[in-house]
């Protein structure tokens, strides 16, 4: 069952253009959430918040593309364009969006997580952590030259972790044939780590096959 | 550093009163990120939309509880109005919400997840999968008499779930001084079981001598 990854012709400028379009409403609306979580607006005015937000997406209903979902694209330069990705697609308002930085040996990124990744009060969830680690470690193997999906996870939390900027970080160990072993760390404003982890990514046979016949094309994975 | 649970007075019909209005306001806002994901309108209306959410944010952040937070609040006949959680919060636009049942054998959810969580083209990501069985396997260990924060969670994962329809579940496996341990599983809409994890959750100890205090009051937890 190969996953549908999707070539488009579209060049980088047209890239950049959309990006930029569709992650500006995408930033809106997380900031809309984001003050939905803390209003304390008479009743009547989030009434009828709640009916002009309904009347906006009954415009942007008129036209869509007919999956539920936004899928993975590939530009004709190569570039891939996961803008749907719960945690780094730009075009995703429940992404927070994570910029995350890789390289052969990891990947990183700092971020800031408000109220609208909460779990314990003031607390991150310790979901959203494992959710932003699993993104941060696929990259990382994929950086390596791995890609692979999740094949296990292994979180251990040291202490809950404060809302606000946070960072995480990933460095693949060894690759094992299709297994690629990589461990990192979740850490909080100050630096110190909370969260510790460790993964096996695994690529798929027919995932082998599909990168060797795009490998020209797959040259930056975002 | 115990966590800031705060006891508000508020009856049970002012609750149910504040989760209809303002779970209301969030499901149209999630209703918007998902169509924002998908739609194809021309680009004037989408910048548009962006200038009129924008307008809509200002609106309702005139007037803001100060915490960046919803926190987690106690009403005074007991419910635990945890609203502004990243997994089961009405108020979180952020939150699928899962509606979780449980009762002193575990716990237990049936939800839609859309494309908002997508991880690998049309796939759940996995990292939304980890943070989904972290919130049940959460409400699994408290509704067993034993609420605590994730120590361990350790996640194996069999196949990719489409998105859709799916299902998660957690048993308490048994309970040993402050720690709890939880096995469940992630399911898609055949039934099929995709995922499988275990975790431990630790009641720190500030926590025990405040829910010693409150045992009255906590009687039941979302």
């Amino acid at each position: 069952m190969p996953l549908d990854y999707q070539f488009e012709d579209l060049s980088e400028d047209q890239l950049a253009h959309e990006t930029a379009l569709y992650g500006g409403l995408a930033q809106s609306i997380r900031e809309l959430a984001a003050a939905s979580l803390r209003t304390t607006v008479a009743e009547d005015l989030v009434r009828e918040t709640q009916r002009e937000v309904e009347a906006l997406t009954a415009r942007l209903s008129a036209e869509m593309i007919p999956n539920e979902n936004f899928g993975v694209r590939i530009s004709s330069e190569g570039s891939i364009r996961g803008h749907g990705n719960a945690v780094v697609g730009l075009r995703n308002p429940v992404a927070p969006p994570l910029d995350i930085d890789h390289d052969a040996t990891g990947a990183r990124s700092s971020f800031h997580l408000n109220g609208l990744y909460e779990g314990p009060p003031g607390k991150v969830h310790g979901g959203v952590i494992a959710l932003i680690l699993d993104q941060i470690f696929g990259e990382a193997a994929a950086a390596a030259g791995s890609p692979g999906m999740t094949g296990t996870l292994t979180l251990r939390y040291g202490k809950a972790t404060d809302l606000g900027d946070c960072s995480a970080q990933a460095r693949v160990d060894r690759v094992e044939g299709v297994k690629t072993f990589v461990t990192g760390e979740f850490l909080n404003a100050a630096g110190e780590i909370t969260v510790e982890a460790q993964g096996i990514f695994i690529m798929p046979r027919w995932a082998r096959a599909a990168i060797a016949e795009h490998q020209q094309k797959m040259t930056r994975f975002e």
